[in-house]
């Protein structure tokens, strides 16, 4: 049983790196197959079908991505602290994690237009991230951080705003001036959420 | 001879907004056969290859985004007005003119991991939208109603971020503040770059 688990482990960690850099749709239990060097009916084993297959690579890079943000955004004071954490995160996130830069934001542009349970999935994770975007800056208005008025949600759509131009530009583009330019953007609206 | 090139209007036409929908590389000539209810070997008269398809696809979309960008926003006064129509502009464009939102927003998130000469097209035409915008904000500084010290690329890095959330929130999570979130960032920034 552990050892089937940790199989289908490797398998989804692979997973997500071949959707990072190829898409959500074309991953497939093929192409898959060709890259964990596994035979297809190996890995129907694991999973039903493609739209499983994707199902469960976004759930799986949710999860890391988590754990990782409780580590590195929650261990924070509460407040600017881990608002600034939780943009460091992304950056990071997006730089590194998987081969392919953040399987959420592939996935954002290339189900758009796509009805289905995937779809759905792709904005239910978005709910959570922009959720908690909106939350530690609630959290930065009770502790004084940012001003009484503050619109959470506006806050929200910046701070990611910036984020995708930092895909673009860093991953896209491959722009030396990428992490400058979106370090700025974040300055200016963090001082617009402080100013009185 | 004009038959031909109107048949080749046609058929790209339906491949942008194909294209838009399930991205560029889930265009082969045999989806677009299917989509424009001919024969592959009837394309094959039109594109030799899916790269040959794609690059067509991209400078086809391109044509037509300066088209519609020369009428709205070159039109108005130099300076402010324009940046203000250039950024109303591109939200149109995402809203409205394929059925599948920009084609170039997503061949960005797509082709970010690939190399190659589509790769190529795309970093390009990105060049050029995000040089008009530095450009246009270049001119406001010229006529005096952007302050002089802007740095007019952190402009366009702010103004691109905008529109890149707005597709997102607009077409993926289809969410109402859409506009309202991105009409709002924009004046700030657009209050930022007047400050003196």
């Amino acid at each position: 049983m552990s050892k089937g688990i940790s199989t289908q482990d490797t398998i989804l960690r692979q997973a997500l790196d071949l959707s990072s850099e190829i898409g959500l749709e074309g991953l497939t239990i093929g192409s898959l197959a060709k890259r964990v060097g596994m035979s297809k009916s190996g890995l129907y084993a694991h999973f039903d079908s493609k739209e499983e297959l994707q199902r469960q690579v976004l759930d799986s890079a949710a999860e890391r991505l988590t754990r990782f943000l409780v580590k590195q955004a929650f261990s924070k004071p509460r407040g600017l602290p881990r608002v600034q954490a939780l943009f460091d995160f992304w950056l990071d996130w997006v730089d590194g994690e998987f081969s392919g830069g953040c399987p959420f934001i592939s996935a954002a542009f290339e189900f758009d237009d796509r009805d289905g349970p995937v779809r759905e999935n792709v904005v239910s994770h978005f709910q959570d991230v922009l959720g908690s975007i909106a939350k530690a800056a609630r959290i930065s208005v009770e502790e004084g951080h940012f001003r009484d008025d503050l619109d959470v949600d506006q806050f929200a759509f910046d701070f990611w705003s910036i984020q995708l131009a930092y895909h673009q530009y860093a991953r896209l583009m491959k722009r030396d001036d990428a992490r400058q330019r979106a370090n700025r953007a974040f300055d200016d609206i963090i001082k617009r959420a402080q100013k009185v």
